[in-house]
């Protein structure tokens, strides 16, 4: 982790980057957040990310604490002051300090946290060729996961059920035997040349990726279908893929004890990628 | 709020009271909390509360981070210090500060926050001799309520639901129209002399005082039946009721527009609450 971070106004050492016990973040899970990723010093997808911010704090009923433009001004500093060539900014908001009590309090402001980080793009890159595993859980989240909040530990208990079985990835499945997304990534199968991926809805996130890859296949000419899918499909798919602000496109080669096509990472994982990255915006 | 919080080892001002803000408390909700009572300077259902912290512990594999016998010591010490008669403990176990990744973290030191503060039995009184009003919200929330977890946006946006509409407390409605359970608090009706509540599951939250009052009003030979109840079963009802920690037995005589028997403070409340005054464990 890089040293400084952002909190409340100020620019901090990260191991003095603190907030009070009683944050509604800390104490109710109450607020939202956002992950961009910054490839060659420059943010990707901004604009969607911090339109979904926007819907995000809406739908809970938050205001933003700072000015819509001033979000860009803090995360440019962050990258120069971490002196990030490649990483991710994660972006919290919470609805502040208040003393404890689950209606919402009258005139707290609410409170802001930015962090940055270095990845390596060789990992990333390793991890590709590679490809990942993957394990189905049963989906517990609440039934509003279209909103990127803090209430994260369903899907947390999800992912390290899969760490455990030796996986990279739970994805989790509904009441009806559908696949929804990953535990913190959209979930996507390929089935004769036909991308299949979960429909928009209250039950996955729209993912910022996800809406960039399937604008940039477009331009390629890949046929897309937004359906549910279940095992059985998954059994049927000659390769798979999750998509997410950290992985970008990541190849997925067995699904529990499914082994996808070859079982090594397949020609259109190398397509979507290329794809994907040629259309990224950058900001 | 009282002026001395523990956090992690040392006994604070509570304005000073900080958690990192990478604390998993903080952005995965990754932990699990209890309220205790203290009327009196004494702890109410201490063993109760004790045991279903260590059940919600184990339940999302979280390790205690003091010797199980530290934990009374401690409140005993936060009571004393803020000067406590009647008044409630916050009691919040995380599971520490890491580098952000929804998989667990190795060799991470749980943290672990209680608070204290003052409360008016007189005020208590007199909103239980007026009653209070109930809105009836969509359940929202994860499929493992039955743990008592740091996951709470769903309920806080549930019960603001209910403030915003003149209530003080919501009502949560699952899919096939029963109720479940009240945003912070167990919920009661009362028809023909026979008690109904919710069963014991994980779609409801295993109150201490509901365990207490079930086990008072044996000695009093209420008829008591723990089966689901809908919105026809409301309108039906001669009584209805909360309990909670913090609101122990509290009368309700409107749910959204169904006025409860005759709209006032029924005789059952007054016998609920003396049955379970009488009956709990103070320690």
């Amino acid at each position: 982790m890089s040293a400084i971070s952002y909190v409340n106004g100020s620019y901090i050492d990260h191991d003095e980057a603190n907030v009070n016990i009683e944050d509604r973040g800390y104490q109710f899970a109450d607020g939202v957040y956002e992950v961009f990723a910054v490839i060659n010093k420059k943010i990707v997808d901004y604009d969607g990310h911090l339109n979904r911010l926007f819907r995000s704090l809406k739908e809970i009923s938050l205001k933003s604490p700072i000015a819509n433009d001033a979000y860009l001004f803090h995360i440019r500093n962050l990258i120069r002051k971490n002196n990030i060539k490649d990483g991710l900014i994660y972006l919290q908001i919470s609805r502040g300090v208040a003393q404890r009590d689950f209606k919402f309090p009258k005139n707290t402001k609410p409170s802001l946290v930015i962090t940055a980080k270095n990845i390596s793009m060789g990992a990333y890159d390793a991890k590709f060729n590679k490809g990942i595993k993957v394990k189905i859980t049963e989906d517990l989240r609440w039934k509003r996961v279209d909103i990127k909040t803090l209430n994260l530990l369903p899907p947390v208990l999800a992912k390290q059920k899969a760490v455990e079985s030796g996986c990279d990835e739970a994805w989790m499945i509904d009441s009806e035997g559908y696949i929804t997304e990953g535990s913190s990534s959209n979930a996507w199968i390929l089935n004769k040349d036909k991308l299949i991926t979960t429909p928009i809805g209250n039950s996955i996130l729209k993912g910022i990726t996800r809406t960039s890859l399937i604008k940039a296949l477009k331009r390629e000419n890949v046929k897309l279908e937004e359906k549910r899918f279940n095992e059985r499909d998954i059994k049927n798919a000659d390769e798979a893929f999750i998509t997410s602000a950290t992985q970008f496109v990541m190849p997925v080669i067995k699904v529990d004890n499914i082994k996808i096509g070859s079982g090594k990472v397949g020609k259109y994982a190398h397509i979507f990628r290329k794809a994907y990255m040629e259309a990224i915006q950058l900001k």
